[in-house]
C-alpha cells in the first residue's frame, strides 16, 4: 500500500458549513499528523475549480511538496446547487456536469494527483434506471480518454446510502467494464457498504484487482475501528489480494458537532497500530 | 397575508440527493395541495441558473401561471461545491458568490419572483467575525440596487443552525439596517429560533414592521404543529403585527427518508385549519 | 381494484415458528373480519405442497368457497432449508427451486390462484450479481410457459431488506422485461421501498401498467396507516393509475409477539376507511 | 472438552438470506481461525440434503480433512417452508419431518459427525399441549434406532425463545427420558436460558452426565462474552462435570447486519484466552 490519506469534507463547508478551515490550514495538520496524503474534495473553501487562481494552485502545491503530503485523490461535491448529477434528466446538467469533471481533472493534474472519483449519479423521478444508467455510462466514457491523456485514473464508486443508481460492488465493476477504458477502475467505501448490511471485506475479495481506492469509513462515520466494521478483515483483505493504492479515510464530516482533528488523529493512530501488529507495511 | 407557499429542497437533490424530482413535477403537485406559491431553491434538477436556457424558463413561467402558482421567493444552496459564503476568506469566492447571486436575481425576475433570501454566510477558521460581518455587508451592499431595479427586496436570514455569524433576530436587523438600504427587510426561520432555544413568536414582535419573509419549520424539520413549537402563537403574532407575506414552509428535506408529498401535504392542512379556525385570511 | 386481502405468514411457522394456526382456522377468521382474499404463502402447517394430498386440497377450496374467500396470490418461504433460491450457485439447489415453483403453480391452479410471486433470489458470496442475474433469469423464463398453461400470472417482487439482486422497481422491471412472456409483471412491497428510503407512491407510478400485485405494509410491518409511510398516496395513486389488482397486506409476521388477528382487523379497518372517504371502491 | 466449534447459520441463506457463503469457503475460514471442528446446519446453500449429490458429499469431507475440521454435529432449519415441526397437527408435515431427520442422519453419517440435535417442535393453535408432546415423544423414538445403527446421539434442545413445547432443562430431560433410548440426550443453548431469565451455569449442573452438547451465545447472540451471561462461570461449570463435548458457538445469525468472520473470530479468541487462563484443556 502506498501509505495512509485523509479526506477533507470534514474540514470543508461541504455538506455542513462550519467548522471549515482553509486548505493550508489542512494540509499541514495532516502532515503534521502523520499523513502521508491528502484526498482533496473540489468545495469551497478549498477546491472549488472556478475560484482558485493558477498562482494559488502553484502555491499550493508547493506547501504539499514542502509538508512532504501527496494528493492521493480528488473528487466533486454531489448534490449541492450544480447538483453534479451525471444522469440527471436535465441535459444541461449533464453538461456542465462533464465540464466539471474536466475542471477536476485539471486541478488534479496540476496537484499531481493520481486519482479521481467517478459518482455515477442517482435516477431523478420519471427517468428509468436504464436511462439514468447510459446517461452516466455516457459521461464516464467521454471523461476516460481525457482523463488518459492527464495520466489520471477514474475510479467508479458505488453510493447507496445517498443514491438510487449503482449500488454495489457489482454495479460499480459493471460500469466500469462497460467504459472499456483501461483507465476506469473501481473503489468503494466501506461505510456504504455498511448501509446495504454487506461484508465490507468481501467487496475487496469482489473486487480484485480492479479495485484502486478506498474509503475506510467505520458505522455513523466514525473513524475506523471504532463502530460495528471488521474494519481488521478489510485491512487483511487488501494485504491478500495485493491492494497498492492509498488507505484513505472518509470521515466525520455529517454533522456539525464533529470535530475534524480528533477524526484525523483517532484514524491514523487506529490504521498504524494495526498494520504495524501484523507488519503489513 | 397572501397566503401559503412551500419550499422545494424536499423535492430537489439538495442537499440529500434523491428522492428528487422535476420542477415541472413538483409545481403540479404543489398546485394540485392547494398551495398558493413555490418557494423555488436554486439547486438542481430545478434551479441552478447556468442549466436553465431562456426557453426553459419561459415554458416554467407558462406552466405556472396555469397551475396559478406564484414563486413567493428564491434562495442559493449554500455549502455545496461553490460554497457560496460571501463572508469566505477566499476573495475569489466572495467574488462568484455575488455572481451567483446576481444569476439567481435575474432568473427571478424571470419568474416574477418579488423577494430573494440572503444568506450571510459563516466564518472559516482563521477569519474574525468582524471581517467575515464586512465581507457579508460589501456583498449585500452591492447587491442591493441590482436587486431594486428588478424590483426585488432582499431579505436577511439568521441560520444559527449551520452558521456563526448572523445567529440571531438582532443580528439580522443590524446588518439590514448597515446596508443603508430600502430593498434590504429581514426574515426568520422558526427551526433557527428553536436551535437556540428562543420563543419564535417573540422574533415576531422583535422583528416588526422590517419583517418581509418567514420559514415555518417544526422542531426536527416536521410540518408546522408537528413539534415543539408554538405555531398557534407564532401565526397570531404575524396577525398582531400586520405581517403581509407568504407562509413558506421549508420542511423535509433534511434527510432521505421524508417523504415531501407527505411535508407538503401535512403543511397546508395544518395551516388552513388554524387560519380558519381563527378567521385569519 | 378486486378487493382486499391478508398474507398469512403472521399466521404460519414461518419464519418465527409461533404463534401458529391451521389454515382452515386462518380462512375462517380472515373471512370473518371481511377480507375479500387470502394470500397464501406455501409454509407450513398452511401449505407446503407435498405436505397437502389431493383431498385436503379439495377441502381448502370447499372451506374457501363456503366462507366467499378468494385466494388472491401465492408464494414461496424463502431463506429457510431448502433456501429457494433461484440465483444460488449450486445447480442442484437452483433445480430444486424451480421444481418447487412448479409445485406451487400446481397448488395455485388447485386453489383457483391467478397469481404467483416470483422471489428473483440473492447473490452468494462468490457469485458475481450478473451471473446470479443471469441464474434467476433462466428460471423465471424457464417457468412462465408452464404458469401460462395453468393461467396464472408470475410477478417479479423487489425485496432489498432482504437481498442484493433484484433491488428497485427498475430492477423488477427489467426482469420481467428481459423474460420477454406476457405473463410476467411486476408487483412490490411499501416496505421494501421504505427501507431504500424511497417513496411508495413513485413505484405505482413507474410501475404502471406493469404493476400486477402489491404488499402493503408500514415501517417495521405494522399495519397501513400506523407507520412513516404516506399510505393514502399509495392508494390515490393507484386509483389514478388504474390498478386492477388486490390491495394485498404483508404485515406483523417478523417478531413472536405479534398477534395476528390485531394486524389483520387493524389493516382491513384502514383499508375501508380511506377508501370509502374518497369513493375508490 | 474436545474442542471449539462454530454454527454455520451466520454463513448460510437461513434465516437472513445474505450474507450468504459457499461451505466450502466456510470451512476454510473455520479452520483458518483456528477452529476445531464446525456445526453444519441443514440449509442452503450448504446442506440441504436433496441439493447434495455423492461426489459432492465426497468432496466437501476431503476438504474437512485437508482442513483438519470435524463436523461437531448437524441439525435441520426449523420454521421454513417445511416446517420441521414433529409436533405439527398435520400427520403430512410429521411423516415428512422423520425422513428429513433420516436424511440428516445419513448425511451426518457421510460426514462422520457424531451428533445430531433434535429440534422438538411447537404446539400449533388447537394441538394440546401432550398431543403435541405425543406426537415428538414418537418422532423421536422412531428416530433414535435409526440414529443408533449409524453411531450417532441425538441431542435434545430446549427452545423457548421460540417455542412453546421443550422450553426448560427438565422438559428436555424428561422427553430424552421418555424415549428409553441411550443414544439419546440433551443439550441445551445459553441464549435461550437467558431468554428465561436462569442463569445457565445452572443449566450444566442440572444436566449433568446427560449433558452431551452445548451452544454457546451470549444476550443479542452476540460472542460469548460480549453480554450479560456469565460465561466463565458456564466454562467452569463444564469442567467440573466432566463435560466431554465440544463447545460450539451459534451467534450471529438473526440479522443481517451482522458480518460472520466477525463473530467467528471473536468467539474463539474469547474461549480460548478463558480456557488458557484456567488451564483447563
Amino acid at each position: 500500500m502506498k501509505g495512509i490519506s485523509f479526506n477533507t469534507w470534514a474540514y470543508s463547508s461541504f455538506p455542513v458549513w462550519v467548522p471549515s478551515y482553509p486548505l493550508e490550514e489542512v494540509i499541514r495538520r495532516l502532515a503534521s499528523f502523520g499523513y502521508d496524503a491528502i484526498e482533496i474534495g473540489c468545495a469551497s473553501p478549498h477546491a472549488w475549480p472556478a475560484a482558485l487562481t493558477p498562482e494559488r494552485r502553484k502555491d499550493i502545491l508547493q506547501l504539499l511538496r514542502k509538508e512532504r503530503l501527496a494528493v492521493s485523490s480528488m473528487l466533486p461535491a454531489p448534490g449541492g446547487g450544480p447538483g453534479n448529477n451525471p444522469s440527471s434528466p436535465v441535459v444541461e446538467e449533464r453538461a456542465l456536469t462533464v465540464e466539471h469533471y474536466k475542471d477536476i481533472l485539471r486541478l488534479a493534474h496540476d496537484w499531481e494527483c493520481p486519482t479521481v472519483i467517478y459518482l455515477p449519479g442517482w435516477a431523478v423521478f420519471g427517468t428509468s434506471q436504464s436511462d439514468a444508467w447510459s446517461h452516466s455510462l455516457e459521461a464516464l466514457t467521454g471523461l476516460a480518454p481525457y482523463a488518459k491523456e492527464l495520466g489520471i485514473t477514474l475510479v467508479v464508486e458505488p453510493t447507496p446510502t445517498d443514491s438510487n443508481l449503482v449500488d454495489s460492488a457489482d454495479d460499480a465493476l459493471m460500469l466500469a467494464e462497460q467504459s472499456g477504458q483501461d483507465n476506469v477502475k473501481v473503489m468503494f467505501d466501506t461505510f456504504h457498504a455498511l448501509y446495504r448490511n454487506e461484508v465490507a471485506s468481501d467487496y475487496v475479495y469482489r473486487m480484485g484487482d480492479k479495485l484502486h481506492h478506498i474509503h475506510l469509513a467505520d458505522s455513523d462515520r466514525l473513524p475506523p475501528g471504532m463502530g460495528r466494521c471488521d474494519m481488521e478483515a478489510v485491512l487483511k483483505a487488501l494485504k491478500e489480494t495485493g491492494y497498492s493504492g492509498y488507505l484513505t479515510a472518509e470521515v466525520g464530516f455529517d454533522k456539525r458537532a464533529g470535530e475534524p482533528d480528533w477524526y484525523a488523529k483517532e484514524t491514523i493512530a487506529y490504521l498504524q497500530s494495526v498494520l504495524k501488529k501484523h507488519d503489513w507495511r
